[in-house]
């Protein structure tokens, strides 16, 4: 029932951690003359599609809170389960920590999943890393990767609402220094049993074994950004893969902030094949168009609105939605064909993506909806997608449009 | 692999800790008087049978660590689900933080096993709530019952090992005030989604809701005691069930501690069925006394030894483990009616207790032996023990002797 709204939160206070405005253009230049290479590297990759949900609680009526929430996780468990069944390569679950998500302990879900589940990836989307123990966040997620077989990862990001920082006693003037010193100490983790670490955040470790061990070695950490330069820096200098929440606006406008992690990347020596990118987006696939507008507008318009009032932002409106939905538009919203091209549009857009996630749980659908889109994206999203990635790329003038709308 | 020596390890700074003697005796005194009701009581109800496990990591010839790891986990989830379908009641996993335990973090385990079980109990054995988040202790455990469908137990206790506290930054010194401390934000967390609460070792809360909520209200909490008096005071005042580690020496020596449990919970005005009794004792059944040895010993002997080394204990001996399978000793291994008929002497001798569970992981034994006495306890012991049950109270020569060995 909500949104991933890192970006536009993030935005509030970016400007002090915005590049100049000539590194963005430089960034762009090279993109254009270095297209060729991302893009036709990551095309020739089988694209992964995956669904990210935040366990909302629907309750049906007459139904205690209680039962409504014990169902509604359950459902979301028989969600993955079922992702798993059609093909699907990877489920996240979020991490929030108020009454209406029901996944602030988002590896014990994830858990349950492991358990009924044979191939998929799970995964955090986001642990909301800045407010956690990086020590308890690595047990927690070997111990998922020990219990999948090796099919763990995290996506770690600073969070987009704001309710862990009272609730863990941090303050969000330290927003920033919180996660960079929980990344360092999660990525040392993540390289060695016996770390030796102090910071600032967090009492120090002086060479302690930390378990248990994953089966992965190592265990894939993503880095959740929405809107802020600097992450996208700080990912591709660190040469972790980067996931972009984007649920709003044109996903092409991230085009530059895309090439500024490429671009860190390449100077910090990772190899392009490492520097991975992948999209959150809302998205939902009915069989026709109309169905799909009809299923996720409402409670869309409901969900947003209600978040936009925390945030300040307008009420949603028709046009809002629909203009979301259109051609360049954020929202992944319509019948698998058309869902299929804005992938690979969007894809192409940013130079080429290795995966993307579809949040639908903010449409407040059914589960007999929500199982109807997963098996759409699993039984025809996925073939159409191999299909069209096996025709010629576009032409000069969608490049064109998609660089000079930057 | 390992015992939970809270007892011994407790031993050393208990002096503190320690009410006067002529306390115990007094409680000596009353339990002896009011003998009948506690016991009748009690023992109308079925008592409930489990296992707990430290998800030890067990390697067979030739296996890499992390394929052992994920092999002796899954392995874990296969006992849960196999207990579940015997019949057993409960399946407790412990928490450590150290190389040979693969179960840092225990709520992640059993929400996998949760997703395979139908009826059997979940609970930690013991979370370690000193070093914890009482917030994300209570979150983890809540989303596990609602994923269980109301089956989460958590036992809480100081933790026996003490590596947690360098990896969590925090003082042996503070021992007890961090226990006392975190139970008590775990208690109000429990009673009300909205808390103020604040303390030396946590930040406050000001009124923050904590989601998602149990199903169960109220979450079964049981407090995990080794043999501090203090400890055992606590649970009966705030009229917690109680969680007796008994895993060396005779089980009726802690009747007088048993007894100041009862005692503290009647002055508090607490109903006597809310203070229940359960032990956690090392234990191991087959089909004949003599292979239940032969499978067991070793193993024990092996692995006391080893953590006996840390803690200063002599090694195991032969006439150490008979003395301790003997009548009166804690070890609860042999055949089912012989366990049986311990479990039964046991209950008596502490007056009364509600649920006993069986470390078996000590013994290093195969998965197909831990699976076989897993489906005797089942079919075999619980039976047994229904039928002991209606039998007469033993005579007074027995009373008499439980007494007098305090």
């Amino acid at each position: 029932m909500a949104v991933q709204p890192t970006w536009y939160f993030i935005q509030v206070e970016s400007a002090r951690y915005c590049l100049v405005m000539t590194e963005l253009l430089e960034a762009n230049e090279r993109s254009q003359a270095g297209r060729a290479r991302p893009d036709s590297k990551q095309q020739d990759e089988k694209m992964q599609i995956g669904v990210d949900s935040f366990a909302a609680q629907f309750a049906d009526a007459g139904e205690s809170a209680n039962a409504s929430a014990s169902k509604s996780v359950r459902h979301l468990v028989e969600r993955i389960e079922f992702a798993d069944q059609v093909g699907l390569d990877v489920f996240g679950v979020g991490e929030h920590h108020r009454r209406e998500f029901l996944d602030s302990a988002p590896a014990v879900i994830l858990a349950a999943a492991a358990a009924r589940t044979q191939r998929i990836r799970l995964t955090s989307a986001v642990t909301v890393l800045s407010a956690a123990d990086p020590v308890r966040v690595f047990e927690e997620f070997a111990t998922l990767d020990l219990l999948s077989q090796g099919r763990a990862e995290m996506v770690v990001g600073r969070g987009s609402f704001t309710e862990a920082f009272p609730l863990f006693g941090l303050q969000l003037e330290d927003y920033d220094s919180l996660f960079a010193e929980k990344l360092d100490l999660l990525l040392k983790l993540r390289e060695n049993e016996f770390v030796h670490w102090s910071g600032k955040h967090r009492a120090p470790l002086t060479g302690q074994g930390v378990y248990p061990r994953p089966l992965q070695n190592p265990l894939p950490v993503w880095l959740g950004v929405g809107g802020t330069p600097e992450s996208f820096a700080r990912a591709g200098t660190l040469g972790l893969p980067l996931m972009v929440a984007i649920i709003g606006g044109e996903t092409r406008r991230f085009r530059p902030l895309v090439e500024i992690y490429r671009e860190y990347g390449r100077r910090a020596g990772h190899a392009p094949d490492k520097l991975k990118v992948g999209v959150h987006a809302l998205g939902y696939v009915a069989e026709t168009t109309q169905q799909a507008i009809d299923d996720f507008y409402p409670g869309y318009a409901k969900t947003v609105t209600r978040i936009g009032r925390e945030r300040g932002w307008p009420p949603v409106t028709r046009s809002h939605f629909d203009a979301a939905r259109s051609k360049h538009g954020a929202l992944m919203v319509g019948n698998p064909e058309e869902v299929a091209e804005k992938i690979l549009r969007h894809s192409q857009a940013l130079g080429g993506v290795s995966r993307i996630t579809f949040q639908m749980d903010v449409a407040e659908s059914s589960q007999a909806r929500l199982l109807r889109s997963i098996e759409l994206l699993g039984t025809a999203v996925a073939p159409a997608l191999r299909e069209k990635a096996e025709e010629p790329l576009p032409g000069p003038e969608t490049l064109n449009a998609t660089i000079h709308s930057n």
